[in-house]
């Protein structure tokens, strides 16, 4: 019998609607130019979906839990540091990231010329692989109406030995 | 070369409309005072979910191949027995699961204040750890209007031995 | 301290909505006699979000930098072929994929009565065991409303050696 080592997966899902008149701040990066999205933080649905996806992994609770909207200097907060957080909370408990993958939804930014960057910039933020992909829904629901984005997060981790 | 020890991982998606009529399953709890999700049996998305991603993780096909809805004695069954048929029919394949990870997304019930306790539950159920998250789709889609829930889960799962 | 397998997990997300003027061919198989879905190439949203899985779970991006739109022979394409595209970028990465499960959300086609049959042929087609399961939404957003289809896959994959 082989020891099988422990390693545990986590989904993490977040919505956030566009806001014409805040900035947008996605995947970690800003996008000068871009319509924002809505929320109390920066609303980063990118860094917010991998905030759950990590938490979920080690059964650690949610963003909503790590995170209260009552918090002083949480108001327009880069979500960047909740994802600091969540790592924290992973690594008091014994916890690595292994790698973390996220699909995001809507019409726009147009993802794909910063792709890269964006994908870099997270993958040193958490510090193991982060994939960033995009798609549209075909015109469809929500993200087709051009209402908001979606961000869906996988996360695979390991006990840190 | 390393041996690969035999893990899989799989995914479920379940959604329920809210059903003004009946009680409130959720996450394998009650809810008294809250308002039900529709379905032939309690309509415990959450369970659903859980179910569908342990059966794919082993290939085993999905809920409506495990429980017919013409089925005697499913109509208002309670979906932790579900999940029980599923992990037997797990083990019965040689799988036994290693964590599930489950995201709700919908505007009710608060289940931040009952969080710990349905992960508790519905971790002894499956006998092995199951995280469980909620968010909402900040008022957009059918989540945000009200009209129900969904739930997304992925499992991992392992050979027995 | 055991040393980990290099495994890495992926998402992919996929929506296509119905074209009544075009044939379906969904999860690698033709659906003579039900409306298609619209799209570029043939619109297997299972192929796609196959696809976005592998790559993700690889850090190679997204099916978008895989299959330019305007690239000759793409008009009409069987997706099949992307996958097979996916997979030997992924080889030349070294990586191979472990599993891959793909969730259906849709009113139709009614799934159940092709599903071993279309898990073989995607199973055939990945060279590792690709689970599919099938679910509406309730009635509740797009899927429900009969506009189109929605395939959510996790992919998990391992280093060739």
């Amino acid at each position: 019998m082989t020891t099988l080592p422990d390693i545990r997966v986590g989904t993490g899902f977040d919505v956030h609607a566009f806001d014409e008149g805040s900035p947008l701040r996605l995947a970690g990066i800003d996008w000068p130019g871009e319509v924002g999205l809505s929320g109390h933080s920066d609303g980063d649905a990118v860094c917010h979906a991998v905030v759950d996806a990590l938490l979920a992994a080690a059964g650690l609770g949610d963003i909503g839990g790590l995170v209260g909207v009552d918090e002083p200097g949480t108001k327009d907060a880069a979500s960047t540091g909740f994802v600091r957080l969540a790592l924290a909370l992973l690594a008091e408990n014994g916890f690595r990231p292994v790698n973390v993958s996220v699909q995001i939804v809507g019409n726009r930014p147009k993802f794909a010329p910063r792709r890269a960057e964006a994908q870099r910039v997270m993958t040193e933020l958490v510090g193991a692989p982060v994939s960033l992909s995009a798609t549209t829904s075909d015109g469809l629901g929500f993200t087709g109406r051009g209402e908001g984005i979606a961000a869906i997060a996988t996360a695979l981790i390991a006990r840190s030995a």
